[in-house]
């Protein structure tokens, strides 16, 4: 039989929350419910006497905030996680999902989890010298569009913006393997359009199995690097890439809009800030204030923080602000962003008809001394 | 160059969608918005004139409903999906995900999809043969809990459901590979303890390439059915193992709470109902109004009803309702749902000091007798 010591003490997971807490009801029981309903899924009468402070959660503080909201922590045995990401998930926001009002405002993350992850494999440096850009300006990304398009078609705008100076060129994520531009195809005639001038990323998310033969055909025609929506195929799927590939990732945040609830979800910074970084993104697209989401400033602010702050031994990654920039407001963002930055800009470019140009008036922006 | 006229016209993905539509705003172009997010992500000036018709959604029906509310049709070419569940994913609700107040209602899929997908390998028939149960009554499912009790502690328990009658004993989906209990010794000693009684279904949620040797360690053992958390894994993770295994699934609901929203989100019934059906779950798991989650008697409903109607050429799947569900409760039930349900009960069990009295209690409520 295994002794129960083995739940360790000190290096523990702590979640803040901020939930609902209606007028007669006590902040502290609402956090206790929290902490039986994501660990023993039991009312603590019927828990076992010497479980219920190992593995229950434990409440750390609890207060009443403002009106009908409280703020809580609890924190959690780390062995409760088995080193898993999948059960980080499942932790954090799994069963209380289903509930209403509980928002994760932030995590403190235990070593035992963060040690066992790879973290990004590239992050901003390795991003840089896979596109041979120097270090005092951001990098620039453009997305291939639109889906129906054929694998000339798009090749051609590569070439394009490839040729403007673009350091990355990135499918859109709805591009798979529709048969106006099947994937092999794509990629072969998107490499040889930007050749070399620029690093090509084609979309793999893809169904379980063919994801990994997409990932290990980009990777012998040449592609450095992958665009992947990690919560279609699965945030762990995103980190055994990055362990088993060595293939540089840009994370996409397809789906990932229905667990950003102002009241009910997890928040922006935890979710596309450090999960999508412990998972292995090297860089991670989010949509940028001011554009056609819903996404503001302080929320875009926190993601850039979270992809750069201290978390464990892993590296940063690089945020990718994307969505709505027009190139007239470049040189405000590279001003507020600093170097440390991918631009992602997608329908912009493709309002002007020369493509190239656009590109390059892009690429121009960037340049550090627009920045100024 | 491929033709265009690949892309299908008779069989498409029609979406139906609730949004907000501000007193200014005009339903149409509130569709029209999401039609071109979801395809092009292009003004509709920068697509190219012979892509409009045949990629960009396709506005059906648009009105305002009710105060800042409207109700929309939207379909769109099957030929985006390329015949993919992480595909059908993305362009049901990827990027619209991060705006807000828009909830996909309603989804007629296109037999294009439907006909590549598995769809359950057992259902309500299959599982009942697995169990041996008789097809007047419905079928019982207990959990075993709490997290941190030993593999020993866990198959005692097992024992007691199995020779109580209940027809399927599963893991809590927190029981991952944790010391306490390992996943190995965990199969072992609790197929040992349901001695063929009961079927034993343990949880397989865990990183990828781990989740696939568990399943095969699962099967090697004896064990026909497994749990898992597709919203934890992927969606399509789940299509795989059903393809590839041969196993039966229970799905649990964990992290999809957070596409549930009553404004924003994916409705229950498609979720739960359609999509954990499409990707194989032979049984799924969710909250039954009056627990202590926040489904409602209709949304249960509309679950249950969506795992059983037709869809395609894909076999039903179980519906198992759980969640604060109590012994007393189950004849009032039975006669609500009738026999082809599987209920699962977890902690009005473990009120019970005699477990094995208690999981009596359980299938004797669900004889035929009791239901009338």
């Amino acid at each position: 039989m295994v002794s129960q010591d083995r739940w360790s003490e000190p290096d523990r997971l702590v979640v803040s929350y901020v939930a609902r807490c209606g007028p007669n009801e006590d902040p502290g029981s609402v956090a206790q419910g929290i902490a039986s309903e994501q660990t023993v899924e039991l009312p603590l009468e019927a828990v076992p006497e010497h479980l219920r402070s190992l593995v229950v959660g434990r409440v750390e503080t609890a207060s009443r905030v403002a009106g009908d909201l409280c703020s809580l922590r609890i924190s959690y045995s780390a062995d409760l996680l088995a080193g898993d990401l999948t059960q980080a998930l499942n932790l954090l926001f799994g069963n209380i999902s289903m509930q209403s009002d509980i928002r994760v405002e932030s995590v403190g993350w235990p070593a035992a989890l963060l040690d066992g992850l790879p973290g990004p494999g590239f992050g901003p440096a390795g991003l840089r010298s896979l596109c041979g850009a120097p270090d005092d300006r951001p990098l620039s990304c453009a997305a291939l569009k639109p889906v129906g398009s054929t694998a000339t078609e798009l090749a051609h705008k590569a070439g394009c913006f490839a040729r403007g100076g673009v350091d990355i060129v990135k499918d859109d994520h709805s591009l798979a393997d529709q048969a106006t531009a099947p994937f092999r195809e794509r990629v072969d005639r998107c490499l040889q359009a930007v050749a070399g001038r620029a690093a090509y990323f084609p979309n793999v998310t893809a169904p379980a199995g063919v994801l990994e033969e997409r990932v290990a055909l980009a990777r012998s025609a040449g592609c450095a690097g992958v665009l992947v929506s990690p919560m279609v195929v699965g945030l762990d799927t995103v980190r055994r890439l990055t362990v088993e590939t060595g293939v540089a990732i840009l994370g996409h945040p397809a789906l990932a809009g229905g667990f950003l609830g102002a009241r009910h979800g997890i928040a922006h910074e935890v979710l596309l800030g450090e999960l999508f970084r412990m998972a292995g993104c090297d860089g991670v697209i989010f949509p940028n204030v001011g554009g056609r989401f819903r996404f503001t400033g302080e929320e875009c602010d926190a993601i850039r923080e979270a992809l750069g702050s201290p978390l464990g031994r892993l590296g940063p990654s690089i945020p990718v602000p994307a969505g709505g920039l027009d190139l007239a407001s470049i040189p405000d963002w590279v001003h507020r962003f600093g170097p440390d930055t991918m631009f992602l800009v997608g329908g912009s470019l493709y309002a002007h008809d020369d493509l190239e140009a656009a590109a390059r008036s892009f690429a121009e922006a960037l340049a550090p001394a627009t920045a100024e």
